[in-house]
């Protein structure tokens, strides 16, 4: 059974999300269903990053096993005409590679990158609806860089984790946390081995309050020290999150 | 009777094109309704740049006349809030200016900006569905660079001009033609007091040719000089192309 690891790109607009379930179309659903038309094979993919409905992806990551080998660009580009017809272009196969059987998408990952992207402008923009968080009042971009500071290194994220979080743990290591402005436009970048549920829309939403002055930045700290997600302020909404990749060693 | 300059985005997906016609909605119908419904004038609208269907615009400029005087951020407010109901969202207003009498959208205008944007990779973007030319055989950008040298300062453009078009003289000088590349993103940056029908479109169309190596790149020059639209190539299509910005004096 050779096993593929693709990359892939998305629009989460009109999903429920990467993750199968029921109720309504999810990433997962229509990427196993463009296989199946592929191969026949009922196969199961496995994801390195799961995101929330809403939520876009530049560079996602997943792994499945087929009973027979294709050439990549064969499952590439047949993928990419069934997700044409059965998925609307909302999912897009960037890059396919055959792997080890050892490989697996979400365990063998050693770092996720996300960047989420704020439109700080009085006016809406029409060529970035559903993409960006559109703010209308001024944030001030150096305190939320100021802000930003605190969540670098190793945390207790119990603040920013989302009540239905899974994960084990919830400490984290903060390699990345840059904010940068272009015009109205307002990026904040983060990258980490792995993230808590909702952390990175969390996170935003705090830093929002530091840009619109009603934090203090020295207040994300003593919100990470409370360890209590009732002390973290707002969870930013999802249309303004991107998965930009993920690394493996 | 105040005469107000605004500044509009569009997502040209949707409409016809700028201009009102029967059939189809446009920009400037929607934008007269959105008008009508904020102070009941049925105000004529003048474009600093007509765009054609699915062309898209980040800085738009036109003007109106209405019959009482508005402050700027109760036009672009109340503009925006009847646009996001009968236009859907695919219109915004950036920014109002009210201006003297004399100022023309379109005669008072004395640069022209657009970019066009081609998304050279094997795989379609979601994220970039209707916003990028999406050519899959790779380009080379060194070679169109080249031939975009050709078509700086003053020619004769009627190999590059639509059949319908409309203007007195063919001659344009071109005072930007720069091909920028970030990853799988090449970007056609033009700059000029005045454009013909599809000028834009058809420079791309050339250009591709040359990035494809179908054209060398003095075959610009030769094209340029055969003033003949039949020896320009193709027209690239509407979606990648956005007006950028019009200066005025």
């Amino acid at each position: 059974m050779p096993r593929y690891k693709i990359t892939i790109e998305y629009d989460g607009t009109p999903f429920y999300g990467w993750q199968k379930q029921k109720g309504g179309s999810s990433v997962q659903e229509t990427l196993e269903e463009a296989i199946f038309l592929l191969c026949g094979n009922r196969a199961e993919t496995f994801v390195g990053g799961r995101t929330d409905a809403g939520v876009h992806a530049l560079g996602q990551v997943c792994h499945f096993d087929l009973e027979k080998n294709y050439p990549a660009y064969v499952i590439q580009d047949a993928l990419n005409a069934y997700l044409r017809n059965i998925g609307n272009s909302y999912i897009s196969v960037i890059a396919v590679q055959e792997v080890e059987i050892s490989f697996h998408a979400r365990f063998s990952a050693t770092k996720r990158a996300y960047v989420y992207k704020i439109l700080n402008r009085r006016a809406p923009s029409p060529l970035l609806c559903k993409r960006v968080w559109h703010v209308v009042l001024p944030l001030d971009v150096e305190r939320m860089q100021e802000g930003a500071q605190f969540f670098l290194g190793h945390h207790d994220f119990t603040t920013f984790r989302a009540a239905e979080c899974q994960a084990s743990s919830p400490f984290k290591t903060m390699d990345v946390c840059e904010i940068q402005k272009k015009e109205h436009l307002i990026e904040v970048h983060v990258e980490s081995r792995s993230f808590l549920h909702h952390q990175v829309r969390n996170m935003v939403g705090a830093l929002s309050l530091v840009g619109l002055k009603r934090w203090a930045p020295l207040d994300i700290k003593k919100a990470l020290d409370a360890r209590d997600r009732k002390k973290g302020g707002p969870t930013a909404p999802p249309q303004g999150l991107y998965l930009k990749y993920i690394t493996y060693a």
